[in-house]
């Protein structure tokens, strides 16, 4: 079980939010900086690196955006709709943005391949967040 | 001049936004940032810390937020509007909660009364930054 | 397999470390960041927040250091033992202190019992990476 | 005055370190870590990025590394030298490379001109900092 389980079984009890789907989402949001901030490093060792400028340039956006998200949505005592809907669409926005470019270079580099399966996942993640928001419950 | 305005003096003529708005924007992002985590340490120091937990959380939530709207406002070439929008947004939402919780407090606490300061700018200069791409020349 | 073992895996054939210690140094990491980052924010839910206080400033160092170390242990290309040997000697030493710190607080507190095996786990490997540098193979 | 500035002279009557000296140094973290996150994006738009690789991946890890002193020096209650003086040497170490390595191309690429200064700046003031703990009046 990973400590972002661990942590918030310890402590949400009045989280209107599943905790299985918090956490998942924490550690999706996770996985994918770390897997961009080595899919960024990996980049710049190609020999091409001048194809692979966009790329990087999505990725360090998307580790930006996915720290901060990951900070926010651990923090649900003081949950404001106002500040995580948004900032969850904008880490929807960026981890497709990234997670295509990253998937258009998976059949050349195999560290590509991965970082657009993490940019899949924390996209999904992210979107099913979101859309428990709509119904109301945690937005309420 | 700031680092910022100096930088993007140096390499960014061919993006759309004002060079002067954006470098403003990025150094009140980066200001509140700091006077947040500054207030946060502020806030732990007082001898009624109870009454500053929300302003606590808040400035968490602003410092990662804060955080991550200037790293991707700084890199204007992979500029997406999709992005952009609405972490901006989200900005805007946290250093408004963020600087009306701290401006409740202003009149005990004179570090509470500067961070207020500092998430008024900062939410100011998002918000005039967000509203320039409702002309669609930023987001085209 | 985590994706800091599955991105260095691609490309670290170079690398003098061990890529299965890298990789679960970065996983420590990253997990000790995350408990950390909750564990503040469990600590401002509790009723005694005042006895929490040096527990929660710890944490916030604790998350910084812990990602600086993550972000600059993910690039291996450019290793520099002078840069590298003293972030990770801070790095144990924060993780000591806050292990320490939340340790106190376990037997009242499960999250700081899960957050104190965290930074336990963090300050190991960290401590067990900066162990091979002394050998002089990743420094030279 | 600089907000870290003008927040410290709110609450650490107590610290035994110079509050401007402190207040110089979180300022010029935060200004370094700026300057190398616009200098990481004006260098990935130079023609010639296979030649700027080196500087992008010391910026990458000065980011991180200022980053995180900016936030431990800015936390002065809670201070640890243990923690402090590595963090400080770190970033020292960091900022000495990405600065030697911005100054060489400093006459080709302004951007790298000004970064390089940010680096000098930041590594003198980590500098001075740190040596004012070897007189053990910050570190007792």
């Amino acid at each position: 079980m990973s400590y972002a389980r661990q942590m918030l079984d310890t402590y949400t009890r009045t989280v209107n939010v599943d905790a299985g789907l918090l956490a998942a989402t924490i550690d999706a949001l996770n996985d994918c900086a770390q897997a961009c901030t080595a899919d960024i490093d990996a980049d710049l060792s190609e020999q091409n690196v001048t194809e692979m400028v966009k790329c990087i340039r999505l990725c360090l956006n998307c580790v930006d955006v996915c720290t901060a998200t990951a900070g926010v949505t651990s923090r649900q005592a003081e949950y404001d709709a106002n500040v995580s809907r948004p900032l969850l669409e904008a880490c929807v926005a960026i981890c497709k943005s990234c997670g295509d470019e990253c998937a258009r270079h998976a059949g050349m580099h195999e560290h590509c391949r991965i970082c657009a399966d993490a940019c899949r996942r924390c996209e999904q993640a992210c979107q099913e967040l979101v859309s428990t928001f709509s119904g109301g419950s945690a937005a309420g």
